[in-house]
């Protein structure tokens, strides 16, 4: 695409975390854009995503990176689109297409929507991409590759515009599906929000036991417990925003995961096997529905290898 | 150590899956026995067994393997444990070490103890190490690499029967602790076991949705979810066994965790988005903790790469 006209002349990032800097190194090396103008709040991180040559314009203003823009992605914490969408809003360029990379739909349309112009066109997105890295540094071009990016354009939204927008995650290696946000914002609480919180909680529950140490938590944590703190080190200010963003959902989840748990608590304290191995097999098939479908790999412990600690040498 | 004399002249592994297949590689690669004797009740899996080339004699009875061994390992479901003791106590020569890998170590005590004659040496070992694949052509030789193996030894265990394990171990490139079944019992139900019925519960839970289809969550599983079906592919009869043996440190675990995720979901019902944010910031500390302590790779991602579906091309 690079030797062809950019399918955009000006991208405006607003953030520029794991998803800002990603989405840039992308339009850089696709060439889906003339011009890359970086906005974000704290001169440390603008600076930096200079430093990191992320860009083509700097701008501590939200809207003086969208002045002019083309394409205007909120790459910022669920909680803050309201607010940036209304510091932007005077200085969208008619015609302009407006997008998010939201966890959370719903919340996002009802905070952005009431403040955009008529003439700009409103697409909601969100690539289901990420990794338990933040900021400016933790991007890299790959970030989306095979991964599924979900629109979820409102009423009246120009087909044109969603089109557009599925072209340029096209280009940034993305797979793009559309659904309506209520049903977006009910496949990300199972899929995402509920396995996020569950693992946070695991870890605050292990952090404040008396009997089993910390230490002996750390140390001992490749049985099992060492996958959760991954997903447990992720963006608190983000997940934070997407809990109190999608609460419904992820409270309708969260009963349903509650109830089954109780269940096979049951199982376990009246010696209940049979009801154990029956879900303990029927899961085994999800795992290769996933690896199947190339959304994981099929290596063992995900293809991880033991490294040797840095506190202490490994033995022989 | 292969030059040199072999740490042991006969070790017998009682059922060969990826703990037991892994301490065949191990012993082979770094001449710890003369001798390695494999016993499985299954036909199919001993041929298998032998057509990996994994020890020196196969036998569908375990007391036959154990028979004249200075080492027998078993390497069954926990549940299992106390029927194979029964098999191979008469067979067993006297001084011989007695030992298994299972994950619960106060049930294994309870089963095996009283069935072993007075002049063997019984320590009780597990490995915290594993892959969700199982069965003989799952194990490899750098499996327990940088991993804890921990003895538990009974009270009179001869302290030089105890040495040669852990030098076994140390053999096979584990670290070794020391510690009372009883503690092992309580760490282990926070860093493995309740980690994986949480596992097992939420993919069961995604699974049984009306709301979201199966398919769904598959396609878009690898916004947190996948992670969790790695652990929830795991041999469904070990983690029955486990869970039925180690009762009550597990419900007292699984309290905690349901009282922790109670108090969340409140937080979420009400707003409060410093309690969240609270636990989110605490929890990346862990993962460091982790990673310092050489348990976990430092790469985003656990170092996965996308890797193209094999239903569906990926687009660009």
């Amino acid at each position: 695409m690079s030797a062809a006209e950019p399918l955009f002349e000006r991208i405006a990032l607003i953030g520029i975390g794991l998803i800002g800097s990603s989405i840039a190194l992308n339009a850089r090396q696709h060439g889906l854009a003339r011009h890359i103008a970086i906005a974000t709040r704290r001169e440390e991180t603008l600076n930096r995503a200079e430093e990191l040559a992320l860009g083509d314009s700097y701008h501590l203003e939200a809207a003086e990176a969208a002045e002019g823009a083309d394409l205007v992605i909120l790459c910022v914490p669920v909680g803050a689109c309201g607010a940036v969408t209304k510091e932007i809003a005077p200085a969208l360029k008619p015609g302009a297409i407006v997008s998010d990379v939201g966890s959370v739909k719903g919340s996002v349309i009802a905070q952005m929507r009431p403040l955009l112009p008529e003439d700009v066109h409103f697409v909601p997105a969100h690539p289901l991409a990420g990794t338990e890295h933040s900021g400016p540094d933790a991007g890299f071009p790959e970030l989306f590759q095979n991964r599924w990016t979900i629109l979820t354009p409102v009423e009246g939204t120009d087909p044109a515009a969603s089109d557009r927008l599925k072209t340029f995650w096209e280009g940034c290696g993305a797979r793009v599906e559309t659904m309506s946000a209520e049903h977006h914002d009910l496949v990300l609480a199972i899929v995402s929000h509920v396995p996020h919180l569950i693992a946070y909680n695991i870890v605050g529950t292990a952090a404040d036991l008396e009997t089993v140490t910390q230490s002996e938590v750390i140390k001992f944590s490749a049985s099992g417990f060492r996958d959760f703190t991954r997903i447990a080190a992720s963006d608190p200010t983000m997940w934070r925003d997407v809990f109190l963003h999608n609460r419904d959902a992820v409270l309708e989840m969260l009963a349903r995961f509650s109830e089954d748990l109780a269940s096979l608590q049951r199982a376990i304290r009246w010696g209940d096997g049979n009801t154990l191995f029956e879900l303990f097999t029927r899961t085994r098939a999800i795992r290769r529905g996933i690896i199947e479908a190339g959304q994981d790999t099929a290596s063992p412990d995900f293809g991880r290898r033991a490294t040797p600690g840095a506190d202490e040498k490994a033995p022989s």
